[in-house]
């Protein structure tokens, strides 16, 4: 199988795992279901649970316990998306070719469906204690709880969001060492959050679960990079979003301050450090090879939209 | 000490224990934790982590269990009106006579606000994890992390404000059955939450959290019909708000559908059956006799203003 279709497969059965968690649209709360259900269901490349899977599958992770945190961290990200589209911050009609959520059910209803997908998500996450038995299962689901909330709040995304928002208002002056911080709450969090997540469940011990956090932070901030690297050198067709936006709309970005050559070495960087801690897992006794893993990590980071 | 005092010495008690859980406002995210503290420190009753700690002391809990859930379950009640006053929602610039979090610090960051709120709410209950040792602690976090997130969300009080946006906006007829179910949601469930979460936490059984969520459910309602009450017969010097708004705003309440007469008859029914319950459990084996508890209760549902 080719690894497009090995990709298209790990994405069918995530939307089957987190549908499984996805409320009925029932009751006299049936508005706010729909509009939470239209916005987790809207497509997208369900990278986050993904990584969580195969992560959980490399440190040798059996059983249940790692679907609700993948349904659950799913949601995380498309709350934060619902959130972002609103008026008040983005002000987005579209997202993936689609009408985004305060568009079609009005700016009230979407802010409480984004509050009820975050909500959900440690309703579900929690979910996983009914799955332990013994003070081993329950201090794995509390280490996995704990990183949840660590990376989706205000010292993980909600963080870089702030900050994301302060610098395009100009609040703030954006240095590197800001936009290395928006990168790294903003993007890199919520991959950290899957990552390490992943390990925890599956019984990994601290240390690893540290490298999962660092190889994670590299695959987020030179995912970003690639990002602003491609909107100066790649064509609308390639993308298939207008590129050269980033000068157009004055954004600073690492590109803009570094320069390509130095951004696309920064990238050269980030990954090759990543892979070798990757590969280095692979052999330590006891985990289990992850092909897909790796070659999934190689495609973020390279790819060429 | 008259009740009144000893009402105060818990507010500020509370009022210390939310502060420890509070961030520092220092970061790149800092206008954000600014926003968060700005709501959370605005005053109001602390009504939730006082009927919590309570409980909890009822059913003989001891030790620092109870602080991390105290802090957590007043973030979500300021989460949520936080969001409630946004324009997108209510619309509204004054609480408690200060300036509403959006109008002080804008729609987009009261979004984020909120968002931090609701986070960090689930990042603090979590932190009750490292302060138990074996598989009976796991569990009773475990418990309360599971009732915290049921009754926030949208089977609780955000499945509540979703029925009540959309009998407001006349989407949906305001029959008995919906009123019930938006008072039993928006305003029950996390008096709810408070209530069995101090329960479980000091270890009660299965039984007795049940019989904390009737009583806290017959607590909301009636707090809630009294509330409607006390709109058609007090007075604005009185009551501190102006009264016949209901009246005025052509708001369907418990009241207007039933009758004064009807509406006093229920007070009386529900308020009466929780005083039961809670004077049956004050005198069970193993129990702690909770005057302060009893008053407070009475004080919620006989009030005045």
């Amino acid at each position: 199988m080719s690894f497009k279709e090995e990709l298209q497969n790990r994405v069918n059965h995530i939307e089957e795992v987190i549908s499984a968690f996805l409320p009925e649209e029932t009751g006299y709360q049936k508005t706010v279901l729909e509009a939470m259900n239209y916005s987790v269901m809207a497509g997208g490349k369900r990278l986050r649970p993904m990584l969580m899977e195969e992560c959980f599958k490399l440190f040798g992770g059996q059983g249940e316990i790692i679907k609700p945190f993948m349904a659950a961290l799913e949601m995380i990200h498309n709350y934060s998306l619902v959130h972002d589209d609103l008026p008040a911050m983005d002000n987005d009609e579209y997202r993936r070719g689609r009408k985004t959520t305060w568009t079609v059910y009005g700016d009230g209803m979407a802010v409480l469906a984004g509050d009820g997908l975050l909500n959900l998500a440690y309703e579900t996450a929690a979910k996983g204690f009914d799955m332990v038995k013994d003070a081993d299962g329950y201090r794995r689901m509390a280490g996995a709880m704990q990183i949840l909330g660590r990376k989706a709040g205000v010292y993980g995304m909600i963080g870089g969001q702030t900050a994301d928002i302060e610098a395009e208002d100009g609040k703030s002056l954006l240095t590197e060492e800001v936009l290395l911080f928006i990168h790294e709450n903003k993007t890199a969090a919520l991959i950290q959050a899957a990552m390490m997540i992943g390990a925890i469940l599956a019984g990994a011990g601290e240390e690893d679960v540290a490298l999962m956090e660092r190889v994670a932070y590299n695959i987020g901030i030179a995912f970003q990079i690639q990002d602003d690297i491609l909107d100066v050198t790649s064509t609308t067709e390639v993308l298939g979003k207008p590129v050269g936006s980033d000068e157009k709309n004055h954004k600073l970005t690492y590109v803009t301050l570094k320069g390509l050559d130095a951004s696309r070495c920064e990238v050269e960087r980030l990954s090759k450090e990543a892979m070798k801690i990757l590969a280095d897992l692979q052999r330590k006794e006891g985990n289990i090879a992850n092909a897909f893993l790796i070659e999934l990590v190689e495609s973020l980071i390279t790819r060429e939209k």
